[in-house]
């Protein structure tokens, strides 16, 4: 069926623009629906439904306060879409902190969830890629919530990726168990002894991008750091084999040779994505990345469709209130 | 004046064939000695002095207990020739933990430090490398061992860079103060009013391989996670590239090309960067890396002559003990 995706039109870095024509390729190239959320006298001459949002949360701005003070901004109007049935999905670019909090109230927590977790997919050129959570909605966490962070993780790789059985490792800074700061140490055991997942034991952070593990578990804290570490290691690397590659020195045959390193950069680029999945909330809540292209709002709004037809929040509720009931 | 540096002959995966055959070639390249710290059965024919050690200790095993009872290991014994005033450094591509054990027993704390920390060298393409630590001594870290990470750190940067008033940074999820972990959250106001470093705020992951900040500050396990994931991102990347190029579609000029990549792979592998030094211990403490080749050997042995000769463990102690009497 035709998928209604709620799309917010103010959020990232080069809102409104790139997201209107992300969405604009989207409802032509995609079966889905879209429906723009924002300011109407910036959306004007657009040929897509419009839902009127006066207020923008800034990219900077404090999540908590902002969702609580802006009830008339793109971020919590779009999310009231979802929880009314409205859009079968929300996708923003924008303030990460702001639609966490946002779906967390609007849309509401899945029943026995402590808290929610985004889970961000890491590509690992030549193989399946590697999801990580949380990736940075909640910095400081407890080891009953990095246990459930497993369960939907694993839910969520199996539902987007059709891994069977996801292999779910928790990052730590070796693989023995007595390994890892506090929070680590008192993870293991709880991991060791949940059912319905495949957990592999501790991985390290060399692990991310091999075909050795599934789905990472971490806080909030770590796994951002993670997550910008790579990106920031791997445009340092892109930027430097370009470089040696457009030298004089390398001359046409390196001219030439980039040209073969296209589709690899491709692979690699945040846009391809297709955004990540705050898990934990009542409704296909995706966070995109801040500085989204057109494409990656086509890519989003493309894994939101999909992930509405899979009915994977009652899946995830499902597995949730299983592991509660076990304990 | 030539610097007499003791090496364990039996640390590293390589070890002990790679480890003395970079012995060897430092001793004919560079204007040091060096002394070989292992088992003499496994040191035949070689034309070195070698400290005998009857013991080694395995790269996994437990850290603390391997330097509690094993007192004629390597590791140990290394260490207390610079304790002793034999040698006047001590390199080791061995068990990192049991480094940071000898080293701090057998060598001692430096007046004040709460804690040492392990300053590994990140190569920065095209500009000067960012210094991380710690990057896995200590798991689990208080605020103020974080502030002497960073005066250590900041002292080191400068010796072994030359770079003058190195910028500090403290890794977080945001630059502003109000980001982070509890950790976090607590060490920036204690960094922002302390004297004699050149504070720049909260840094973030994708800052690590850029030319923005010298030194990264962080808790042991966050630092570890970054070192290892950058090193797994990057070699992921290193072979994607590499066998974009050697396709059969890449042709000719793709193999040409690589030829122009293999300066930049030699920047970026972790032989080049002449091992991490062990932060606040009263001697020079070379940790290199657990797959250290001959070259890497080498390296080590000439970062640990200059370190020697720089009196930076005299530096440190002054910045230590000057923080120490202001607060």
């Amino acid at each position: 069926m035709t998928r209604r995706i709620a799309l917010d039109a103010m959020g990232g870095d080069n809102a409104p623009d790139e997201v209107v024509a992300g969405a604009i390729q989207a409802v032509t190239a995609l079966d889905v629906e879209v429906v723009l959320v924002g300011q109407p006298e910036q959306l004007q001459n657009v040929d897509l439904e419009v839902v009127a949002a006066s207020e923008v949360i800034a990219m900077d701005a404090d999540p908590a306060r902002s969702v609580r003070t802006m009830k008339d901004s793109s971020i919590v109007r779009g999310a009231e879409l979802v929880r009314d049935g409205k859009a079968d999905a929300f996708v923003s670019a924008g303030n990460t902190g702001a639609m966490v909090a946002a779906s967390l109230l609007r849309m509401g927590r899945i029943k026995g969830v402590a808290r929610p977790a985004v889970a961000t997919t890491i590509p690992v050129p030549g193989s399946t890629p590697t999801v990580l959570l949380d990736s940075g909605a909640i910095a400081e966490c407890q080891a009953e919530w990095l246990v459930q962070f497993a369960l939907m993780g694993s839910v969520y790789t199996a539902t987007r990726y059709g891994i069977a059985r996801p292999r779910v490792g928790l990052l730590s800074i070796g693989e023995e168990p007595s390994k890892g700061n506090k929070l680590v140490k008192e993870t293991f055991p709880l991991l060791s002894e949940l059912d319905g997942i495949n957990f592999i034991g501790n991985v390290e952070g060399r692990d991310v991008m091999t075909d050795d593990v599934d789905v990472i578990v971490t806080d909030g804290f770590t796994g951002n750091v993670v997550l910008k570490t790579l990106e920031g290691g791997l445009k340092a690397m892109v930027s430097a084999v370009f470089a040696a590659l457009g030298t004089e020195a390398a001359g046409a045959e390196g001219a030439a040779a980039i040209g073969h390193l296209v589709p690899l950069a491709g692979e690699l680029n945040p846009d391809s994505i297709g955004g990540s999945m705050l898990l934990g909330v009542k409704g296909v809540s995706i966070i995109s990345h801040g500085s989204s292209s057109a494409t990656a709002v086509v890519n989003a709004i493309s894994a939101a469709s999909e992930l509405a037809d899979s009915a994977i929040v009652e899946a995830m509720t499902t597995a949730v209130s299983l592991a509660n009931h076990d304990t």
